[in-house]
């Protein structure tokens, strides 16, 4: 099937794993890391998994102060019969390689990464866990490591992937959240790296979570920088909204990030029947029809929540949406895409990746 | 004057120190740094000077995904009779503070920082050069430093302090450069990050440069992300232009970096009795200046070139600036600036602190 040649160096001692049923996000690592080294003039070279380790570099490595950063996330899942399962992880090394474009930072073999993915899912076939709800978290990213401070690109990168067993991100199933309209901060602008998946995105988008926190709203939801006017994404996930019976959603326009769980929903509602469209969406417009009764769903789309209902929206004032309850299509749509990607449900569009 | 604890641990061994006529910019760091950690609920603590050393951390941490960083740049100067000074070194603090701030990061002690500053530059008293044009350039900068993967501030990082040795921006004087009008990426925008010195902005920026580049240009001039008429700063530096007369530079508006070089060539030019105005400049005003033969000169500043003159512009067609000829008032400055950065001036303001 291909020829890459991964070294595998593995570890003399295996970490204990926490317990399945309380898992905490982001926190627990495998035993193992794949990584591969960027030389300038030599491309990408030594592929490897090794044990599970910290990153050394020199005070000087650009990462630390010009950010060329690039970075993935998906999950892998358990089925009953204890295959391992990806969803779509050719669209994640695919953007990966447009982010990296967009940060000026060189592309890598798509087809190796996965392969390396799957090699180091093979290692860690006991990390998968198996609850309802749970999954591995992967991490695949970029940094640039080149001990120079000039604002140019690095002349060396490392590509690493990491992994990270995770539960469901509501632990009592999924909850709506109450969400403030952002008028003061900005995300991203045209022509700027809002649909990268770069560091720097992120860490502007702090503020106007602290800010919104204070006031006991659990994100913000982000309009345009040019006009502040229309919506394009909430929190770190892509919004959809349902009007009339019609699902609405922001359409990729530079600044909104390309999601994956975002085209999944687009295709499933096409699959159903169930009108969606790609638009410009104005906050005004959803005021309107808050008003008019005729908001009948908001949520958010990402890999680590797969669908976070909106109960309320802030903006002007308090606007509840379908009563601050989790819709019904919120519901079939997080049911669904979760039952496909853990293979309790059949997978009429091939998304699943078998490790 | 303080009673502040820095534990030394100074290198056993020294580097062989590189030729001073001839350095490369930001490549050749002295034998130790000064570094201090964070950690929430504790605070800054354990201030030290240590040998200069590679940085460790987990492949989760903040810094690698979520990109918490911020950073200053600032240069001390050795005199005739082997002093050494720094310019204006509590505004780089404060505006590191206020890039913190904007990150959601934590203070630091200015005071602190700056008596750690000096602290190691006597440790490395025989590495500020002393040729015309050197000086020795310093980086304090900002990371995150927790292993967690989840969109938050950090609840550690570590502030440090590296110097490295650097000639002259340009090695046979200042030189006209020719800049490329950017009208397609945008490097900030209001509510953004633009006025906070953060990893980030200057990653988005790189791309830009690269297009600018391939077209023979040195560096772009951004425009404004609302509008795309506004002129906000030069490569990554800010920018002045003299028309009729009169001294112009875009007035801070958040998404421009408050520069110290910018305030203190103001200050300068207030001091001369030079008309000097902060407003909204438009590209399309610089055209029409051009076009009537009232741009007199244009120029770029920030610490590492003081003073970048600008040759010819590219905006609809060719704008030669001064005919592609280093101004008088682009030259006076420089001259000035750099002769009270190192001592070879009076300093009327006050700008020097001895280290």
């Amino acid at each position: 099937m291909n020829d890459y040649q991964i070294e595998m160096n593995l570890s003399q001692s295996r970490k204990q794993k926490p317990a399945f049923d309380n898992l905490q996000f982001g926190r627990n690592f495998t035993d193992h890391m794949f990584i591969m080294d960027y030389t300038e003039g030599k491309g990408w070279h030594d592929p490897r998994i090794v044990p599970y380790q910290p990153i050394t570099l020199d005070p000087s490595a650009t990462i630390f102060h010009y950010g060329q950063t690039v970075f993935e996330g998906l999950k892998a899942y358990q089925t009953k019969d204890e295959q391992i399962l990806l969803f779509r992880p050719n669209k994640n090394m695919e953007r990966l390689n447009r982010s990296s474009a967009r940060l000026c930072m060189p592309q890598i073999d798509e087809e190796l990464a996965l392969y390396g993915l799957k090699q180091l899912i093979n290692v860690e076939r006991d990390w998968v866990p198996n609850l309802e709800g749970t999954s591995l978290y992967i991490r695949p990213f970029i940094i640039s490591t080149e001990a120079h401070l000039g604002v140019s690109p690095s002349l060396t990168y490392q590509f690493i992937i990491i992994l990270c067993p995770v539960g469901a991100y509501y632990k009592e199933g999924i909850n709506p959240v109450k969400i403030a309209v952002e008028t003061e901060y900005v995300r991203a602008v045209r022509g700027g790296t809002g649909n990268a998946k770069t560091a720097g995105n992120y860490a502007s988008s702090l503020k106007a979570q602290e800010v919104a926190g204070k006031s006991g709203y659990s994100q913000v939801l982000w309009l345009d920088g040019k006009e502040n006017k229309y919506i394009e994404e909430v929190g770190s996930m892509n919004v959809f909204f349902k009007i009339d019976g019609e699902v609405i959603t922001p359409e990729l326009n530079g600044s909104i990030l390309d999601g994956i769980t975002r085209d999944s929903i687009i295709l499933l509602l096409k699959h159903w029947n169930i009108p969606v469209k790609e638009r410009k969406i104005s906050i005004e417009e959803i005021y309107q029809a808050s008003k008019e009764g005729k908001l009948e769903e908001a949520f958010g789309t990402g890999t680590a929540a797969v669908i976070s209902p909106i109960g309320e929206l802030f903006w002007k004032e308090k606007l509840l949406v379908n009563n601050g309850e989790t819709g019904s299509l919120s519901k079939k749509l997080y049911e669904t895409l979760t039952g496909i990607q853990n293979g309790s449900l059949v997978d009429p569009f091939g998304w699943r990746v078998l490790v």
